[in-house]
């Protein structure tokens, strides 16, 4: 089995010699920015380990790798116009540094791009594969749009948050993984086991974002503690706060999230009293280890050796117990 | 050889019929929008029909002729959003009737479902069909990248607003007709001279636009005359007056399309008056039969009997001498 951190490294190289034309200049800069900024290139390189899992050549994949880790950027020129995003990665965005209108046509052939590079497959795997990526990319965009619409809702329910960061974070990672495999040759029953462990792994991953945004250890965890109630983001915590608050504690929930003059540390202790309260952290916990418990028995059920899949538990092991 | 209307028909019949997802309803709702604003069909009308001159079902070519509409209006979705277009068709624009973000975000998945709906055909054409949309989109999008560099810029050569005017429209239809050439079962020699034929029509067709944007008949043109003049447009028209342009002439175009106050008519009977002493017209009279002629020579070429391309010649012909 490949490791991750060489085949990290290898998107990174390949990502590095992707050309682009050099003109219209304001047409290509920025994706070579955007791509430049980094990030973990997590999908890219389990697209790979994927391939690799089903006894495929990495090398096959390597293009369809690149095309998702395109895409993801592609999503994240956009969804930083639409957030008015000033930073990515810790540097300016690319409608900050360009403009809006930039952002937008370069976000567009971005997309495109990422269809050249998924089309490069052999052809008997040319239609399965995708259909996956459009599958995929819907997906996200219908994740986007969700998320959007949640900002101005009062009344998201636990499952409609959990099927909009499956969405919007998940379902990439799962579409990444189930390419991945059926380019290494396996059946679709086994390719779509991957893709469910995938997507199952995201939402676990994104639930303990929302833990460790609140109860994250301030030294390691590297963003401020709290930022998500500061910036009044319905989480899972939130949204279950409000699911088992009373009437006293539902009032003041409310109140903290309504109001605009406030003292942050002071915000931030109330709403995380009443979390406390209300054992908020558990039934979070609890949920993030149902989905991986789901992700695991996906895992579990693909026809390879466990041993063959070692690696892959551990990764997942790993990512669940993070502290940033 | 069927006739253009029967085709504009069943492509506006099989747009109706087009499904998407009712939610997210603020990411498919501007989709279905957009598409019930009507427009002439041309693009996909035409792509049936290259389809029917090689011989082909155009039933076979129904699907790939929606991506080109769909992707096409994506296209008008997003440089609205650009443009701070507030009218479509005279009807208020996505970007006004919802707002920015709903607007970027359902034209990318308006670009996904373009991608869908040209993937079917059939296997052993998936590839070369892709490969042209490809192709033709990224040029799209440079075209676009490339109008909005030119808003600032003064010294845009006709060489290169030609080669904009070829990316921004007419590549779309080139590559609509080279799709439904190779649906249709031409050879590749014959589908590129088809391509041809619509890239070289295209370029005349705007250079035309230029015209009529000028010396059009009020009563019949539809649109104000002197629009372009008034909004600072860089046509072929301006740019080719520059070009030839004395000392004096130039000093006078530069001030109009400098000052901001100014009397419209007074604006218009100017520009124009100086277009006039240049023989402007005849210019660009000259410019678009010189492109009209490259198509008639491409269309020439293919290896059909004259007869049976004669239809797409008067429907060239037809287009060369409209007043709107």
């Amino acid at each position: 089995m490949k490791k991750l951190a060489d085949l990290q490294e290898i998107i990174n190289d390949e990502l590095k010699q992707l050309n682009f034309p050099l003109y219209p200049a304001d047409l290509y800069e920025p994706i070579k920015y955007i791509l430049s900024l980094g990030g973990k290139r997590m999908r890219p390189a389990l697209l790979l380990m994927a391939c690799d899992l089903f006894g495929g050549e990495t090398k096959k994949a390597i293009s369809p790798a690149l095309a998702i880790e395109v895409f993801h950027n592609f999503t994240l020129m956009h969804d930083d116009i639409m957030d008015n995003a000033p930073l990515r990665r810790g540097k300016v965005t690319v409608h900050e540094k360009w403009n809006k209108n930039v952002a937008i046509l370069s976000g567009d052939v971005m997309l495109v791009e990422s269809y050249k590079l998924i089309m490069q497959v052999d052809d008997y795997l040319l239609r399965r594969v995708m259909n996956i990526f459009n599958e995929t990319a819907v997906g996200v965009c219908e994740g986007q749009q969700t998320d959007m619409e949640f900002e101005t809702r009062d009344d998201v329910h636990i499952d409609e948050y959990i099927n909009m960061i499956r969405l919007k974070t998940a379902v990439l990672l799962g579409g990444a993984l189930k390419i991945g495999a059926v380019i290494g040759g396996a059946k679709d029953h086994d390719a779509t086991l991957l893709q469910t462990f995938g997507e199952q792994l995201g939402i676990a991953f994104q639930l303990q974002d929302d833990i460790l945004d609140v109860y994250g250890d301030p030294e390691k965890f590297g963003k401020q503690v709290g930022g998500d109630i500061l910036s009044n983001k319905k989480t899972f915590l939130l949204i279950k706060a409000f699911e088992l608050a009373d009437n006293k504690q539902a009032v003041e929930l409310r109140r903290w999230f309504s109001g605009t003059h406030f003292d942050a540390k002071e915000k931030i202790d109330a709403v995380t009293g009443i979390y406390d309260q209300l054992n908020i952290r558990h039934h979070a916990w609890d949920a993030m280890h149902t989905y991986a418990g789901k992700a695991f028995a996906a895992l579990d059920a693909i026809s390879l050796p466990a041993s063959q899949k070692q690696y892959l538990r551990d990764f997942a092991d790993g990512l669940m117990i993070r502290e940033n």
